[in-house]
């Protein structure tokens, strides 16, 4: 895209914020809103500090993701006041004042102070990590929980400028994705592949959105999987790479698994198959589709490569009902996807009110309808989890099981393919493997 | 060194604390006191968390960092409980309990809840982040300040093994900065320099002891150049890498500059110079040296480089007294080096007492005699910091500088060379020059 139609985008989305914020903060009562960046914090007992990411209600105004001990002033009516942390400072490369085209809907401010800047007559709404204290002097309320979802509710359909974020934030990552391939294939360790994804990506570790799960073999199984083998394994299964890269601070979150030189032939079918149905549920998507209803299909889709791969003997139909394919995949289909990689609000409907996940699916992340504009990630998985499929052992629904095929594919640890995905009015747009920039 | 003879250190290094604390605690009026690892912190409004560091006191005596969500009970003449956080969860991998030597001497209780272990009647002290409802649940003290300065002060002295971690830590960061290095004569990006070096020094950006000062060109004198440049510089005049390495939780901290392609033929001659005056201080350093007046000798020796190479016109004492060797070096001579970077008592002496830093050197973070066992870092500089030259221009001591010079100069930054020493009894033991694994 040409950097005058993201400028012109980027003009249009800031201009509908200026909007929207004018109306929530009348409809809530308050004259302005001060949003905080947030500040990095020292370790406990130590002058060293931990990774940072600034708070996203700022980040959906300002695109400089990082940026710390910065104040935004919201007021109907008037320009924003941007009050930018540029210490006077030979310690550290001191951060100069942005001249983008974004630039010129604020009032700028360069500030060697960390303090807010001050405050006319009027009620004012404080929201960030501000401690009670500083709100107090100001006579401001802080975090004020109606005011804090509405502007949660404000992120979840995205404006074309951040779905372009979001696209550019699929074409880097995937670049890493191509290169931790390779380094797998050449038979690097976890840390190195990390390292080739992190350097072909183009950023630092603590610049991810979220910590990259690189799992070797039994790994990919380990959901979450958190830590990364300086050891180069001696036989290679399996890798599941969970990476993603931020751009302006938006998103993305892309799962690729590759059977490896010692992978079992059937498990290169079973990504495929994974990978087929991925594609299909990602079809049906379209504004007003139930995403529990998807979660549920995704389910009938598991049990039914289950069962075309002979893993099972019973129909989809019983696997699903008696708890089969949740042993198999324990997670959600997916999530919402921006300036967090858990988006806000996946819970939420548009008035605020709570949707909380279904019973036999606590970790589904999105429960709300689907509406144009959002942007939400498609990541069915199917793994072998020893700690979820051994007490089917001894459960009726076990004996449908071909345990001798379970043993063959644990090595494998398991499979997920991720892509992330807008809701256009007329259909899915993928924004991992579509490279077209179409709008909604 | 043999594994056996690390394990041998290690139980003398614990015997060593457990005869400590049980002197410290009946001093202070405690029948025991629980130390607690910490554990990371979300980002604000998210459901990702920061990068963290086990509090140092709990890796005094567990060598395991990265633990999190534990609690170490010391009480004198018991076996020291160490309640180690193992959730049940296919969501992580579970860390198992650890099996090594050292383990021998401690009472290992797996758990899968967070909450402090029970306390018998008695008065009792927490240590490390814990909030105060935590503690007075337990009818503890909080964090006494006086209990706290013994346990820092009990830090300063090293024993022999953690003289051999801080070896190995040299070790491995050594190998990092070679490649470092490889990379840079290469032609690398900062981001590139810095993956090198994590590469070759097997650990991810997460675990080194502190960021990484990767400056190529004029990020060489922003002292703590917080950045890493994704691309590569057009001229390569010089790179200051200053990167350490963690082993069991001890920080190496090591300094080295190189010219470029691109340099000045003068930059050599001021690295070999600086490099010289560093190992001539170095070997000065034995038991009773008084620190202050080793950073004011490090002044005259870059006042005698700087007029050797023709870039002050007056004698070396006339530089430091004008105040010109502080506007070309304002950092300290070095620092306390252990379980954190910045070692804890460097400003205190035996007592506790406050032992503030010299009026014209607030940056100097170690301001007491050295005694045996004491582990530090020693970092000359010289920069070429316009910030602080510049204002230089105008005054008196401004007719001495050869300002051409200087602004030759200017795009090399600046030069850091920095080895840590343990001060033997007999003289210094240079950990990251010297493999030898002698003792004190």
């Amino acid at each position: 895209m040409s950097e005058t139609r993201l400028d012109d985008q980027h003009a249009a989305h800031l201009e509908g914020l200026e909007h929207a914020y004018a109306r929530l903060l009348e409809a809530h009562g308050y004259e302005g809103v001060l949003l905080y960046s947030g500040a990095p914090r020292h370790f406990f007992g130590d002058d060293q500090q931990a990774s940072f990411a600034t708070f996203a209600h700022f980040l959906h105004w300002v695109p400089l993701a990082g940026i710390e001990h910065s104040w935004l002033l919201i007021r109907p009516g008037q320009r924003p006041l941007l009050r930018f942390h540029a210490p006077v400072d030979f310690w550290h490369l001191t951060p100069s004042l942005p001249q983008a085209a974004w630039t010129r809907r604020f009032t700028l401010e360069a500030s060697d102070e960390t303090a807010p800047p001050p405050f006319p007559q009027g009620r004012l709404a404080i929201v960030g990590d501000v401690d009670a204290g500083t709100a107090e002097r100001l006579g401001a309320a802080l975090n004020p929980l109606a005011l804090c979802q509405a502007l949660d509710e404000l992120r979840v359909r995205k404006s074309a400028y951040e779905i372009a974020c979001l696209r550019e934030a699929n074409r880097l990552a995937l670049a890493g994705h191509e290169a931790a391939r390779g380094a797998f294939d050449a038979g690097a360790a976890e840390l190195d592949i990390q390292l080739a994804y992190l350097k072909a990506s183009r950023q630092r570790e603590s610049q991810v959105p979220y910590q990259n799960i690189v799992g070797l073999n039994e790994h990919a199984g380990v959901l979450h999987y958190q830590h990364y083998d300086i050891q180069p394994a001696v036989r290679r299964h399996s890798l599941l790479l969970d990476a993603g890269r931020r751009v302006a601070g938006y998103a993305s979150d892309i799962t690729r698994t590759w059977a490896g030189r010692d992978a079992d032939p059937q498990f290169a079918a079973l990504i495929e198959g994974v990978e087929r149905f991925q594609q299909r549920l990602i079809a049906e998507l379209r504004p007003g589709v139930d995403y529990v209803a998807l979660h549920a299909q995704m389910h009938l889709e598991l049990g039914r490569l289950l069962s075309e791969q002979a893993l099972i003997e019973c129909s989809p139909e019983a696997a699903v009902e008696s708890g089969i394919t949740r042993a198999f995949c324990p997670h959600g289909l997916g999530h919402s996807l921006g300036l967090q990689v858990h988006d806000v609000a996946g819970r939420r409907d548009a008035r605020g009110e709570p949707l909380p996940a279904p019973e036999r699916d606590p970790a589904l992340r999105l429960t709300r309808p689907l509406e144009a504009g959002m942007v939400i990630t498609m990541e069915p998985g199917l793994y072998i989890i020893p700690m979820l499929l051994e007490p089917l052992r001894d459960q009726p629904a076990g004996r449908h099981i071909d345990w001798p095929g379970v043993t063959r594919l644990a090595p494998h640890g398991g499979i997920r393919i991720e892509d992330d995905i807008a809701i256009g009015h007329g259909g899915p747009i993928n924004l991992t493997r579509d490279n077209a920039t179409d709008s909604l």
